[in-house]
């Protein structure tokens, strides 16, 4: 018989940033560890260490209540390996209110992208893989994650000259993540469906999510959360292939799978939505084996518990990430959106640009439509735009997953 | 038989500003106008002219779209008196943007709400009354709505210190409204309901809008277009009924009407909603006389024509000013708002207050209640939210209209 | 001979504020205390405790600075009474960046000045000193001390709607001002010469500032920190006069000054310039017999004590609010400011509007003048105005101190 | 005998962009245009025709001083060549105010630099070569040139996804760039000193501005203007030198220069020192031939004519871009910036940053030191920094030009 208690997790504190004031900016860090002899001996049976990380940018809270749903669904489920969750990942962003809303997805004294700062530096990889060619898989595996973790504490702590802000909380952040081998790092677009950005060779995992999008990307590092922690071993395992040794990305050593997920819509907190989006999570943890299922079907289940967490059956699309368009605004003007999420648009206008200064002598109304099928995934949060304001991002030459 | 054709307005553009480039930020005036001869000799005959703007708040943008309605729906209406017509009332604002969203309420450099800029002299009104104790009521009308205008005037043009930026605006649209007897300011909440400020004596028209919650609003100027255009003439009254000659407020010379229009939420462009808040308007025109309605049913009717403009049946609620509540949030967090528009809240939480700092050592759900019944009208923009940050305002000690 | 140790000072911690992701927002005080028996026994010999707080607007930071000075003084002082001091009044405002500088004249979400906040209620004054009309001077500066504080306490603790956040902030620091009979708000000026707000009856000590200009205020609340301070004495010695009883506004138990200190520019902190502006700040202090002068000249003065605190020789100038005016620009454009501060300006332009689309086929240069005599007191912070920005304010009708 | 009239200039207007309220923003362009016969006929002899923009970041307005002043001046020199001035080159920039200040180095809307969207696409440059192997010099310049421009052209008016706002206006400002020869950027730091962003192949140009420091730097495009225009170029030659062609880099065909003018700080307009920096940039006009110098001392100089623009005497120093270092705050705090510009730092600290929560119980100063000397070169706009924010920019291992 499956019995356990309600699992306890372990709360610590990390400094993140110092305001004018010489305010203190922390953020709080929830783990579950499991015994290490609990995991697998051998990589093919390793159960993957998991990092969850809400709020890079200061307007996608959502994150924050779906954690919350976690922790509480997690104090229940039989935990097999390490899970480290991290709500108020970026509180300068957070606590950054300009007007009525959060400024939040880039430093407001740079502009720079709060998820533009993770670091990954290509030049280390086919170095290693030289000197490594030879190594046994677990020896490659420690070594490589230890020279991951030994160029962000050299980031974090021997430079002169200082640390940009955002660096400085992306590294911290990053320096826990190269510790786990499944990456959740949950965000939301302005006002926009779920969607998932996932690399190419991890399609397979994207049907456990609840979500009806999907996006695969390459190996190229823009600077992201997802990319800085699946790159590195993505490139690694290229390095080797170049060398002649080969390994299969998503498997071994290289299971490493990193997800950028959108939860919909910024400026929001909704905990029944939330208590949804963290049963997608844990139907994909528990297909990674972090959670085990229930086998015993004749034990009756107590409250709060669960027989396992599957995916729920729905139509997924797919497109690349070349193929997912921006759509800027020919015009100044305000905005009437029309295209519905997530349904193909069958060449109907996506928006009505509303320009009362021409009323009376010029177009007062103008359709903005496109000349293929594109599935809306998002548009741009207000209803005022300039020329050149990006309007809506679209799935081209999309597919189902 | 009732026929005419389609109306004709007038376009005209007003400078509102100018920008560090030069660049002028202009405003489209569109008016309807009827022949002098049209309108009833006496004032209880009188057809009263009407003012209706829109988007002085930045981010309010609907009204512009309840302008363009009214301008299609007018363009085959009977009317009968003057009207004019101003979208995009203050371009400085509506093209302020900052992050995505329009920062909007209040003048960007120096914090001044740009509804709180218009002009009201209260030192005028009794020495007024004094000299016109014996007057006709023609002459009242005229002269005061004479001195009005040339306060105005003397704003705008004859003042070696110069206007603030918003000055400048308010004045150039106040000088408009003052033409005026019924004056319409559109605006909308941050996420909100509908509701209209209307004038403790105008309480009758608050039934011929389609909008539930009504706000009444004594005689105190606070710099608001609405105050500005009906705190003098209810001043005035209120003078001679000290000097022994009385008038009742809301007939004859004093039949002047102001509402702020409160369209629902900011940030939003809906032409199908802006259709219904157009025609809610009309009921409120034709109530007035400012469009006839048809008499003759026998007539088809043709395309775009309209048999009459008529309220819908609701429950409509209204209360006293000094009963509309601002709640503050008692701590920071991020906010789940629960609490339904328009409905009298029966002692449920408005809202939940997540706080994942204090996950595992403290209380990360904090709930948000009220000691008394009352409608929620409107709640905060954003999900985040500083202590002392407005949540909700609510009609307090509300009756049914 | 007068020997004195290094005073020491108890600092403490005041939590002003929560933002979003909990972060506690709090503000050191520093407090010099006496014992009570140090204090004269009557009002005519009583020496007068001091408050003094900086940076309760974001960008005017040059107060920490002084602060930080007068503490390093103020160890080596012959202090005779209590001395309050707290840099970083409003760290809400000081850590809010937007682009590389400080929003910190306003609430960033509400737009309201945050030294617009603090409280005054008239209604109080004419049933206190009927209440009181032949109460000691001791019981009337008892009891109406012991009012103003219930009263920011009934604000603080006992309402349910809550508080704005500028509220909690300035009525936290009003409770502390109030249990001082001197209080000193540090402020600056976009880009500014120093100057004083000094309320009428305490003329006399403007001089003991070394500022060359002064601002003779009335008895209107405004909602600043200085009127919230000395208004509710000034309108209780009015309330007296009314019924018979004559107290000198500035003596007795109304020996209660309040002032804006104006430092200079804000965006700056310059050390050296801050030791001179503690040095001026104890000009008045000793002034006021808060600091004891040293009185023997035969005892070598040692390393960092002084002989006493004087002011500085300078020709002050002076004008009363109403002539403390503001230009506002008659257009949008780029400007080099030419007025020198606190030089009486003969009829020379105060600033070129430079136009560049104007180049060629219109004016490229804009003369600002004025029909009169002034002294330019500060300019607007950019270069950069919209028609309507705040250029200049000047003194208009001064006269010498 | 050298007689010359005054020189005119066309004026035409461009579309940079629209707001919400439909607003259009324009900028003026202004030309000088000679004869194409007055032009050289070989390469070696062709004088180089310019472009000037200013005010690219909206709060760097002294360029449009400076165009002030070149236009002034201009017209009574001997103009060789064409020469394109655009002041105000990016609007939706310059008029955004927030706060008092502009915020102007970044899409409000996006967090992108405006200063990194200028399109190169180094994709086309070893085609180019390769099919133009055996061209002759005036074929290669002509259709490289053609080849950029319909590059730009094809961005402009062949996107159905249409342009972002930034590169619009970048695309627009380009075509025209890529019609000169010489191109100079106008630019402000925060708080700077005169520097120059220099081509490592046009150093010898560096002498001929009357600026300090010159920051020399390699072949790498990251989006600026003056990398737009030589990138192209430069890469061009090193395609070819790569087939075995060899053209050196800044003759004949190659004499292509741009450079970004940093003309001191940002936030400021200061006539005459417009007319100092207008006077350096003539005389590298001059040392270029776009300028005729008078040869002819007899003749006497006629009000407002110069006997030629020559570069004043000074030090200049220099560093490669790679030692152009930022020191990023070690801590939030305020800052009271100590080092001078423009001279190298000998181990002084370069700031102090004040911490007044530290005051009595910790160090409420802490010096900013390097191990190193340097030259600081500019320091952050405002006294408030939080932890990571750029606090000076400096030369390291730099050198006399």
């Amino acid at each position: 018989m499956n019995t356990f208690k309600a699992n306890t997790f372990k709360k610590s504190i990390i400094h993140m940033g110092e305001m004018a004031s010489g305010a203190k900016l922390t953020v709080p860090v929830y783990s579950f560890e499991v015994e290490p002899t609990d995991q697998g001996a051998s990589f093919e049976n390793k159960v993957p260490n998991v990092y969850i990380q809400a709020n890079m940018h200061g307007a996608e809270v959502q994150g924050n209540a779906v954690i919350f749903q976690l922790l509480e669904l997690l104090k229940n489920c039989d935990i097999q390996s390490n899970i480290t969750l991290v709500p108020y990942a970026n509180p300068v962003a957070c606590n950054h209110k300009n007007g009525e809303y959060t400024l939040g997805r880039f430093d407001p004294i740079t502009g720079v992208n709060w998820n533009r700062m993770y670091h990954f530096d290509e030049m280390v990889i086919a170095p290693f893989a030289e000197r490594n060619i030879d190594a046994s898989d677990a020896e490659i595996q420690a070594k490589f994650q230890e020279l991951l973790l030994a160029q962000i504490e050299q980031k974090l702590d021997h430079n002169i000259w200082g640390l940009t802000t955002g660096q400085r909380i992306a590294y911290q952040l990053q320096r826990m993540a190269h510790q786990a081998d499944l990456v959740l790092d949950l965000h939301t677009g302005p006002i926009a469906s779920k969607h998932l950005y996932c690399p190419e060779y991890a399609k397979a995992s994207a049907s456990y999510f609840d979500i009806p999008h999907t996006l695969l990307i390459p190996n190229d590092f823009g600077g992201a959360m997802d990319e800085s922690t699946f790159c590195p071993w993505w490139s690694l395992q290229e390095a080797y292939q170049k060398l002649g040794r080969n390994f299969v990305m998503g498997k071994g050593i290289f299971a490493k799978e990193s997800f950028t997920v959108e939860l919909g819509s910024q400026e929001q907190i909704d905990l029944a939505v939330a208590h949804q989006d963290a049963l997608s999570i844990l139907s994909y943890l528990q297909y990674k084996g972090v959670i085990a299922q229930k086998n015993d079907n004749s034990t009756p289940l107590q409250n709060g518990q669960s027989n396992g967490y599957f995916p729920q059956e729905m139509t997924r699309y797919a497109c690349y990430l070349d193929d997912y368009k921006a759509l800027y605004s020919p015009m100044g003007g305000m905005v009437d959106y029309l295209a519905e999420f997530g349904k193909p648009l069958p060449g109907e206008p996506l928006a009505r640009i509303l320009r009362m200064d021409n009323y009376g002598d010029g177009d007062p109304l103008h359709n903005v439509c496109l000349d293929r099928t594109v599935i809306p995934i998002l548009h741009f949060a207000s209803a005022s735009v300039n020329q050149g304001t990006e309007l809506y991002k679209v799935f081209c030459n999309y597919f189902e997953l």
